[in-house]
């Protein structure tokens, strides 16, 4: 049994911590989401390649999702004294990956190449694969008031500013990077993380080849829902499926997801709605989705591992 | 009386903390060697800026003559666990200097217009010039062995390795940065710091103008020998000196600098050779040179200030 997993930051990262506990580590590779990377005080930064892997790392910070446990914050104390750009917060150590990420990529290694040294250098035991080693970045389109890049919204105006359209820069010439077709295609099951539809999942299906590969296989792949009980749990899911005309519920996801993905996952919460998600053509299975710990999502990795059968 | 100082990084910045211990900081301009900068991990780097600014700031670390007092150093703990470039040390609160730096030249501003900011930031009541917006970057060719940067060649490989010559990349291109060729025309008097003769202060000369408006000012120029008892107090000085064909003592120095300085400040140690730099074509001032603290620089800076009297 081996598995592709089509990811993006913290949802993804937690669904993943589960499946390295039930299955071999070494049969689990995640397809991440880099639309969400930018180039921020001359470092290259790939937000949720750095969530999976300090998640996997067992090394993330727990209150927040995001960044390193234990962390240190002299750079971005005194970048504050200089009245720098300081509204997306770097941890001490968590420089240290933006700058070796950005430094072996000066030196021409590819940000894939890059990922493996990380994930090496941390000692996980699956792979981690960019989607595309090419810029692909995301940008949303503010109401009446210009573009700025997704983490410029999502974490720099906490997403307060409605958004009328999200597009893929540099998506139509990307290229998917080494391996990534070949997961896709070679997995006994592709799994679509509990991750936004809109600014996570979606970008990765927008490099060329990708979402083929992964309609291709449409039978074993399994989705889980972002969406419980008409909610995102984390980040701004809700808002922009909604600003993007689609019903915020797992018949909502199911409709986004039915034409590439066979199963989709929903929370017991909604069970109610599994005869919709059905009508709306997919496979559905009921299950606690809700990953408040190690436990919860090592069972949630289980039950997506026996989805099909 | 105001001052514009040519300036390297260790030297430099003691004797302009001298000056402005004795003066109006008001008054002294310091036009700081660029030849050093870099850009590693994206990060651009500016190590004689740097350690001017710190310096004068009273932040310095003391121990090394160079960094942040009081430093943490996770990013880089952390760099050497990636196996990165960690050969030029980067503590946690200058990192934010060489991100901002980065940043604010990325959104635009010119090196001058962030050394100004960054200046400001730290209360510095002088005014810092990098000799250039421009890149100019100094270059080391090994023996038989290729160019390097000049901090590859001097952090990297602890100067270790013989050198053949030294170029000045993108110095005949370079153009002074806004206010540099003003502060040398206006000064009363025109100090050449005990710097590097061939790395510090000749790329400084070799943007072109720079050289020809010092020349121009020759009477009021006063140099101090960063050479004393035929060695240099710190750094590569000596061994660059005689590797480029010239004989390291104060007469050596004499020779170099006569042709734009009129003047040149040499250590009691060096007394016996005065009769020989009045030779070489330098008005001879015998002083202490040797700053071991803020009270000699503070002492060196009057004796300075009042040698052309």
């Amino acid at each position: 049994m081996t598995t592709a997993v089509l990811a993006g930051g913290v949802g993804a990262a937690r669904l993943l911590a589960g499946l390295v506990r039930v299955t071999d580590p070494a049969t689990v590779t995640a397809i991440v989401n880099v639309g969400d990377d930018m180039v921020l005080h001359g470092l290259h930064i790939s937000p949720d390649l750095d969530t999976v892997t300090y998640t996997l790392a067992g090394a993330i910070n727990l209150d927040t999702g995001w960044g390193l446990t234990g962390e240190t914050w002299q750079a971005m104390d005194q970048l504050k004294r200089y009245g720098g750009a300081a509204w997306f917060a770097l941890g001490d150590r968590d420089l240290a990956t933006h700058m070796f990420r950005t430094q072996r990529m000066a030196e021409g290694a590819t940000l894939g190449e890059v990922t493996a040294e990380i994930t090496r250098a941390w000692g996980l035991g699956c792979t981690l694969l960019p989607v595309t080693n090419d810029a692909l970045r995301t940008r949303v389109t503010l109401m009446g008031d210009g573009q700025v890049g997704f983490q410029e919204w999502f974490v720099g105006m906490q997403h307060a500013p409605a958004v009328s359209a999200v597009r893929f820069e540099g998506a139509d010439s990307a290229t998917p990077a080494p391996g990534v077709i070949e997961a896709i295609g070679n997995a006994t099951m592709v799994i679509v993380a509990p991750s936004n539809p809109i600014v996570s999942i979606d970008p990765v299906l927008a490099v060329p080849g990708v979402r083929d590969a992964v309609t291709a296989r449409r039978d074993t792949v399994v989705a889980v829902s972002p969406i419980v009980a008409g909610k995102a749990l984390k980040g701004p899911a809700a808002d922009l499926l909604r600003t993007m005309g689609h019903e915020v519920s797992v018949v909502g996801v199911a409709r986004l997801y039915a034409p590439f993905a066979g199963t989709l996952v929903i929370d017991t919460a909604d069970a109610d709605l599994a005869p919709a998600v059905a009508d709306a053509g997919m496979r559905c299975v009921v299950a606690p989705t809700v990953m408040t710990g190690p436990t919860e999502a090592a069972a949630l990795a289980t039950t997506v591992l026996g989805a099909l059968s």
